[in-house]
């Protein structure tokens, strides 16, 4: 019987209504456990921007590095794409991360059983089955890499960005990805692109030296083109996917498409010790689709699972919102995106209802 | 009746025998039409290395140079992986697309309607059809920005390599992009990751300027992540892309890997006015299979076709070529990588025949 604070970024557009049904599972787990959440709300991203004029404010980063791990929406939207980049709802979440020294993104991509046919792929590679866990390095890579920017060069306008890795940057998001290959099918695949960029041939060089530790993993390197192939051809080969923050950002996108259940899958960022965890769904924040009870919370949900799990160590509590989410597909229930005939259509906050009830 | 000079460079792995049955196609064009093809052969690649310690030597280069186009099958091989970095097949190829001021890559993603059950997706995506050009700038970005390297700073090894692009490189290839989409579609996607890159944002300023010359291409913008997304759930909705070289490096291989037919797909890399255009198809070295007769040599044999078009001005005669292509795939013939029960398996050599036979 534990009390844990907790940071909640609703964030922007279906952001909030996913968020609210987490909050009521995580109100159901506490009640069935004797835990009590203590919630902390804070502005994050466009909602933030029009609040405070920054995406990140000061005080919801306090609110974030005195909790326990912090649960987030979705940010984003088309009222604030033509803001300046400085100000944008995506340099907020970038912030977040830094702040947080999240520096590996788990993102399970899982064909769940019951949504076979919502699969994108062949039903003779589905039938094989997707479970992959794409560790993302999250606060490396050209995504914070200096120098970076637009100038004048010559008389004409040149941009740059420079994907840079520190040995120390790699090493430590290696040994997350071996820890989790130890945890799982004990295959490893890093993922760069050593026939031609410098920096992906430390990246496996740094690998390489971490896999000594793990003896028992299998290690397979792949190019990143080959890899966005391979997803395609034959995703039951994959165990466990290590690699930067911008291929991850690419693979693990498209490994999420491809189970046709982005509206169901999870993400963790996991930093040092002392730091709280981040969690999110995989999805965007989808405007379109905002503000009318038709988003999947579900994603969100077992983000709030994945919380339970790494952040508060609370295996028992994440595994009950687990096999909830499993009974109510099971027993039909489906928000629009996963919706087939013959299935029971529900909305966002039924569906979230549906989970807490069977916690 | 025209007198041309090509270039050669079948290369590595199954390199030499699917350039071999693109060379009796182009033989067969040569009769039919009354052309004359003066073929150049010249070692590349991992065969270049083993015998002269480079994998593009100035006498390759010269014989590129000087021919009206360069048809090339494949570079590298597990024996050449552990060369030093600065000499590796993949260097030869980049050094070749450097030295043709080949900017533009056209790679095709098209499903071939007899291969529809190829396809990695699942039937009902696949129904409405997969028809993307991908246009790919091919010799800038971090494939050749500068600085790039390994060093030690503060006692620990740092990989950087620059993501980086003038406006000019991006408004070359970007008019490309709209004049191949004027031909097509009239649609063009430009992929970047203008949310978080500097890079990118100065890649979408310059295309939305080249937009202004073309109002009749409906332009529209995606970021990397999505679009290796939206290639698996709605690939229909793509006409023409137009990416960076990392990007378009996976893009256009995922492109490729959904229609199930790597197979099958040429490419095109072409650069300013009397520089050679290269020609290649989009899979490699396939080292497992080299040498048993077991590759398809269609990929070859179009991009021979698109070389014919494209650096020759002979449409009558890459028309020729492809419809060769559609009839012998009509009558059933199919190499094992696309071979179905009921149809008729044939290797790579009697796959050339037949298409030859046909022209
Ligand atoms: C919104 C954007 C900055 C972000 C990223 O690129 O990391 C998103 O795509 C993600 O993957 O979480
Ligand atoms: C072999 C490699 C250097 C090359 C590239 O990355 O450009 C290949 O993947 C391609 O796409 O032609």
């Amino acid at each position: 019987m534990g009390r844990y604070t907790l940071a909640v970024l609703p964030g922007d557009g279906i952001g909030p209504e996913v968020v609210a049904e987490a909050v009521k599972v995580l109100a159901a787990v506490g009640k069935k456990f004797g835990h009590t959440f203590d919630l902390r709300y804070a502005p994050f991203g466009g909602a933030a921007i029009d609040s405070s004029g920054s995406p990140f404010p000061p005080e919801t980063e306090d609110t974030c590095m005195n909790a326990d791990a912090v649960l987030f929406g979705a940010v984003g939207g088309p009222k604030w794409d033509t803001l300046d980049p400085v100000i944008r709802p995506e340099k907020g979440l970038l912030a977040l991360r830094k702040a947080a020294g999240a520096f590996a993104n788990l993102r399970p991509a899982k064909l769940f059983p019951e949504l076979a046919d919502a699969c994108y792929l062949r039903p003779d590679i589905v039938a094989k089955g997707i479970d992959i866990m794409v560790v993302r390095e999250l606060i490396g890579d050209v995504y914070f890499g200096e120098p970076s920017g637009i100038e004048v060069r010559d008389g004409e306008r040149v941009g740059f960005s420079n994907m840079i890795y520190g040995e120390y940057e790699i090493r430590r998001v290696a040994r997350v990805a071996f820890e989790t290959a130890m945890k799982r099918n004990k295959k490893l695949c890093s993922v760069d692109k050593a026939n031609v960029l410098a920096v992906s041939r430390l990246w496996r060089e740094v690998v390489t030296e971490v896999s000594r530790e793990y003896p028992e993993v299998e290690l397979s390197y792949m190019y990143v083109d080959n890899a966005a192939m391979q997803l395609v051809r034959n995703p039951a080969a994959f165990d466990v996917i290590v690699t930067g923050n911008l291929f991850g950002d690419i693979l693990s996108d498209e490994a999420a498409a491809i189970t046709g259940s982005i509206g169901m899958l999870p993400s963790a960022s996991v930093g040092g010790p002392d730091m709280p965890g981040l969690y999110e769904p995989v999805h965007g924040s989808a405007p379109d689709i905002a503000g009318q009870d038709l988003a999947n919370p579900v994603a969100t949900i077992l983000s709030a699972a994945m919380l339970l799990r790494y952040s508060l160590s609370l295996p028992a509590e994440a595994d009950a919102v687990e096999a909830a989410v499993a009974a109510v597909l099971a027993e039909g229930y489906r928000t629009g995106d996963i919706y087939r005939d013959g299935m029971r259509k529900v909305g966002c906050s039924e569906m979230g209802q549906l989970i807490a009830d069977r916690v």
